[in-house]
């Protein structure tokens, strides 16, 4: 039975296909698959699948595939492992394996350093080009890639790249002095691993070297690597802009306690900006006891407020993470979405006004009118604070992404609603 | 000057300079390259300034340019210029590009074939390893990409594929036939590109095979442009959670119009919803009347369900676009999100009846208990309602990710506030 899941052939088929066995089944399943297989499928895992069958295999049979991983799959790995586990296994890495491993743990997560694969190729600049190919050949197989090659000087200084295709093209003869490209771009261990994603999309590379602070070549980054860490660089600002908080995680997996914990801390901070709203609107009893009318356009209001301000914020916070902002400095954007909120709180304000005064508050246009010039204000003011306050953030080094929108509309919520009242007690004259 | 603003040396450098240059010293920049950056650079720009210095060129300079751009390139290019304009270059290409160009342009927007480009490298089976590398380094020059290699039959039908590394590995007088991966993954013309994208980075590929209803290899997909659409796409998405459309172009580009019109669709549809909940409250009045305190906890009560449910909604929707939500089933999932719901609303419940008690209805208890198991009621109810529909949209065949969280949040705003009303007319007995 086992075997006749496994007729995917693609390391990422198979490592699906025993994700979905029982976890008997797996340890059988995977033990049907040739060495080389094993260790590409294993580097595909899930990592919840990679620590169980950790578990259940034998030692031996642990560190063979553990020592055979990618560098970097592996680093991924020992961030999930307990650090028991990841000491026994690294203790008996062969001594190469161990000292890479080592290396590469020394980074902080989320640099460049703790994400590259030191398994790249360098070439010296006297080589010719056809032992340059020789050297390639023979490297083909225990490399990362064999696409994007470095040039080193004697103290392993980056000193230029140059690709596969350049190679081809080349006479057998010349030397990589007379091919390289010096124009180097290259990332530090500790550029930031968004960064490292912004760079490659730019210049459309498959692969980035690293380079320490003595500008020695250390790793390279390549660029499927970067797809995944885009992504999940990407779902850590979409949670941010609900306010989840993330952990690198699948949320799916995680227990519901955890949940609770990532979703908690948002909500608090929210039910406290709320409760300020109601202490506002406990101090308007005097006029929400003799027009009771006014309490029924609250949700209307901040609602409304609640959802320009996303808009705005939202527009803004992604447009600082693409880049598409670029052209436009901040003052130009704020006024900008201060226009765009005058524009669309008229045009909300003018049907708000009309259907107030047809079906809610017959009569009474005051009360009307108060909704409608609130909501022209909360406008502007939602895109006005939903376009600033992320430039704010970025000032005082914060990361404006994780300063989500729902701070944002709840902070305009209560000036909302306090213009709303005072407004009404002016056009009602109370 | 110009000269000094181009020392940067990368295709996408000199283009971001240019985009910083005035209208007027853009063309005089861009007359300073070389006929072969000038092309790379011309891919690069953004598709405003394409198009101004379209307008400025000489007409024989645009058919130059344009003629030897990549054929993905001009694609796109050709989807931002105006049709009059369009018709005019397309006449002029040369031949083949104009054919290729009429083939690209022929597939939907959004399709694999749409963002494909034609120049690959195919092989034939019983081409040997050596006369496979003289063809290549023939080619290298004028093919996107020499790493990934197709081997097609007399019928242009694709039946193997094979990387420059499997080659370079292999004796010079291998065949093709010998070497080449039979297990093939493609997509077809009309594959949207989002599948794309999640094929790419599902597999590690650097390129994909796009073929055609009869198995006929028609293009290639690079690995660079699946990056360009995976930010495209994840604006997409990140945009319409908070109600903005998009439309594939820069936000910040856009004239104010444009942007408003993006926006008012939403707002319109929110207000709508908020209408529903204002008629609701007036239909309270009786009971508003005679305990205005009532009124105070109304943004607090949708302020909260909205947050909550916007967390839930925004779980699902990112989770089902990265497929980290695929071990889970839909009940499964709503369920889980239930639980989750009536923990935080347990949490948020029990501290908002404290302070409504300690400092807003001092003495009267009854509404701060009112408001506390609203609060519950409504936390699980928006996580229902927020994990549910994505869900629901997805089963109807429509993008869950466009039926944005504020939807949910606004249907949440009207059951919520039922759910209070109702529940404080129990307990105060009214
Ligand atoms: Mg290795
Ligand atoms: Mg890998
Ligand atoms: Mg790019
Ligand atoms: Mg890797
Ligand atoms: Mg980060
Ligand atoms: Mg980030
Ligand atoms: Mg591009
Ligand atoms: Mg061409
Ligand atoms: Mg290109
Ligand atoms: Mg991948
Ligand atoms: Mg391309
Ligand atoms: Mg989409
Ligand atoms: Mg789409």
């Amino acid at each position: 039975a086992a075997k006749a899941i496994l007729v995917p052939v693609q390391p990422a088929d198979i490592a699906e296909a025993i994700e979905g066995l029982p976890e008997t089944m797996q340890v059988i399943a995977f033990r049907l698959l040739s060495k080389d297989e094993a260790i590409e499928v294993y580097e595909q895992l899930d990592s919840s699948v990679q620590q169980s069958l950790c578990e259940k295999f034998k030692r031996q049979e642990v560190i063979d595939i553990v020592d055979k991983m990618s560098p970097d799959d592996r680093a991924r790995l020992f961030d999930e492992l307990p650090a028991a586990v990841v000491r026994r296994l690294v203790s008996q890495l062969s001594p190469t394996e161990r000292q890479t491993t080592a290396l590469l743990l020394g980074y902080e997560a989320g640099t460049a350093g703790r994400i590259m694969t030191p398994e790249y190729i360098s070439l010296k600049e006297h080589y010719t080009v056809g032992q340059s190919l020789e050297r390639i050949r023979s490297l083909a197989n225990v490399t990362e890639t064999i696409y994007s090659l470095y040039v080193t000087d004697g103290d392993r200084k980056l000193t230029g790249i140059l690709s596969l295709r350049d190679l081809v093209t080349a006479q057998l003869d010349q030397t990589i002095g007379d091919i390289l490209n010096r124009d180097l771009v290259c990332v530090q261990t500790d550029t930031d691993q968004e960064e490292v994603v912004r760079i490659i999309q730019r210049y459309d590379f498959l692969a980035i070297p690293v380079v320490d602070s003595e500008q020695r070549l250390v790793g390279i980054i390549t660029v499927d690597d970067v797809l995944d860490i885009l992504q999940e660089e990407t779902t850590e600002d979409i949670y941010a802009l609900s306010g989840v908080q993330s952990q690198g995680d699948n949320y799916f997996q995680a227990s519901l306690l955890t949940v609770a914990r990532r979703r908690v801390i948002w909500l608090l901070i929210l039910l406290l900006t709320n409760s300020v709203t109601g202490a506002i609107l406990k101090m308007q009893q005097d006029i929400l006891q003799q027009v009771v009318a006014l309490s029924f356009f609250i949700p209307l209001l901040t609602g409304t407020g609640g959802n320009v301000g996303a808009q705005s914020s939202t527009v803004v916070i992604r447009g600082m993470n693409t880049d598409e902002i670029r052209a436009m400095g901040p003052l130009q954007v704020i006024w900008r979405e201060g226009l765009a909120g005058a524009l669309l709180g008229t045009i909300l304000g003018v049907l708000a006004t009309a259907w107030a005064t047809l079906f809610i508050v017959q009569g009474n246009v005051s009360v009307a009118v108060s909704v409608g010039i609130s909501l022209v204000a909360i406008s502007i003011l939602a895109s006005v604070a939903g376009s600033a306050l992320p430039f704010l953030f970025r000032t005082l080094g914060l990361d404006p992404a994780l300063m989500s929108a729902p701070f944002i509309t709840t902070a305009v919520d209560v000036l909302g609603v306090l213009i709303y009242f005072n407004l009404a007690r002016l056009i009602l004259q109370l």
